[in-house]
């Protein structure tokens, strides 16, 4: 079967793979400073948000992906009052950071605002915390961004950025990890997308190596269901500053989620045989 | 972009979803007297297996279908002798059966053996345990087979089928499970697989509903990823005869798995939030 172009693709050579969507109608589409941002309708997902031809988000299922980004890492913490985004320009991974009602202060730090005023007229949903008094929205280069924060002056460091190719490209390394590291305080966190465990084990394995370099004590990988990315098997990666143990997650959530369960959060931290003899080689499992 | 023929794509309107491998080569293709079976060389899956033009299985991802759909049941029962896989027929459950050295018989009933014997010259690694004394391979109508059954007779019944329509449609009922309840001996157990929770939740609860009316005593939910399937998505139905509490996983598996570990096993069971208000209305999660 060879789908018309009232279908939205992304296929990637390289993975042999492709994901479609069935469109109604392209919304808008533009070229900003940094990148080719589009919005579709689609017939089943809602909204569809593409930056340079690829899948950022729709709106059937991108609550797995910012609930996933976000609650591990800030219940793991247990005390987090000040967070910082790089990235996450549509606001979903802020919108959802705001949930937690000990957050004091959330700084997003995404290079191209035009994300986020596209987010705010096609995407309203994702952001309706963004009037929040704790949330600052600041548009800028998050490495640069980084470099330039005090030692240990945050909790929770959320790398919710595109692929590691490109405009995010910085921030998969050993010398911005570093400097993730100096940022954070005390007990602090860093979480960041790290791909597919299917396809893409060996930059997981990698980002953990390099996240242990630059002085992470510890780095887990957290799988969930994402549809919309290629394999629908995605992944984030939490490395903790200092070590274990994380906090617990807490008995009953205490907001409204739709993935997001205590018991799922515990069930992130399972890791399928094969990653585990990618990220533990010296396990039997 | 509009992929040309050089992609294998299952695409349905229905769910306004596409999926799409890239493929070398088609291998084999012909119509058995049930279903139109076919067999590609993908670029980056190995092997593909569709019927009807929808995918059944690649080679490379069908390892957590096949581990899934065995190792939770078989050891949630903890003494299962006697099991039998309804559908199957490209024999990769069976494998997985097989390798659980307390099993003393397993019986797979398909009712194409076409499938069975394109997966025996097409995916042999599937097929290496078919020659185990302990396997009996059938070829018949599984519905037929049930009612002609002893009753008591079986631990734990395994339904390995298509989607719902066409030839298995009669694999999701109530007259089906009653039928499977009266097979199973006291401690028995169910499992069938059940569709996409974030596409299909009405159909998992209308099974669930289905199977707790047929008199089992408790139904659960088993997810985990599925690249080649709609939405990467999946899940399995596990159904107690006589209710709980389940066997817990082993503390080590005892032979090789490539997704399944004990802590898989227990994640597995995690629902969404969603999920959780579809299958248990009453609870707050």
């Amino acid at each position: 079967m060879v789908l018309d172009q009232s279908w939205y693709t992304e296929a990637s050579d390289e993975l042999g793979l492709g994901f479609s969507l069935r469109i109604k109608a392209k919304l808008h589409e533009e070229q900003s400073p940094y990148q080719r941002i589009a919005v579709y309708e689609t017939e089943t997902f809602g909204r569809l948000l593409t930056i340079d031809g690829l899948v950022m988000l729709t709106e059937r299922d991108n609550f797995v992906y910012h609930e996933m980004m976000t609650h591990p890492a800030l219940f793991a913490h247990g005390r987090a009052k000040n967070i910082v985004i790089i990235g996450g320009g549509d606001c979903g991974t802020l919108r959802e950071v705001l949930k937690h009602r000990n957050v004091a202060q959330v700084t997003q730090i995404d290079i191209d605002e035009r994300v986020t005023r596209i987010a705010e007229q096609y995407f309203p949903a994702l952001c309706d915390a963004n009037d929040d008094p704790r949330a600052q929205l600041a548009f800028a280069d998050g490495v640069a961004w980084m470099e330039n924060a005090d030692s240990a002056s945050v909790d929770v460091i959320i790398i919710d950025s595109t692929d590691p190719i490109g405009p995010a490209e910085g921030l998969f390394n050993e010398a911005f990890y570093r400097q993730c590291r100096r940022v954070l305080a005390p007990g602090g966190l860093l979480v960041q997308q790290s791909e597919s465990p299917l396809v893409h084990s060996e930059l997981i394995g990698a980002m953990h190596g390099g996240l242990r370099q630059a002085g992470f004590a510890a780095t887990h990988l957290l799988s969930f269901p994402l549809p919309s990315y290629p394999t629908g098997w995605w992944s984030a990666t939490l490395a903790t500053r200092d070590g274990e143990p994380l906090s617990l997650p807490p008995e009953s959530v205490g907001f409204e989620t739709f993935y997001y369960t205590p018991a799922i959060h515990r069930a992130a931290f399972a890791q399928p045989a094969f990653m585990q003899r990618v990220l533990d080689p010296g396990s039997d499992a």
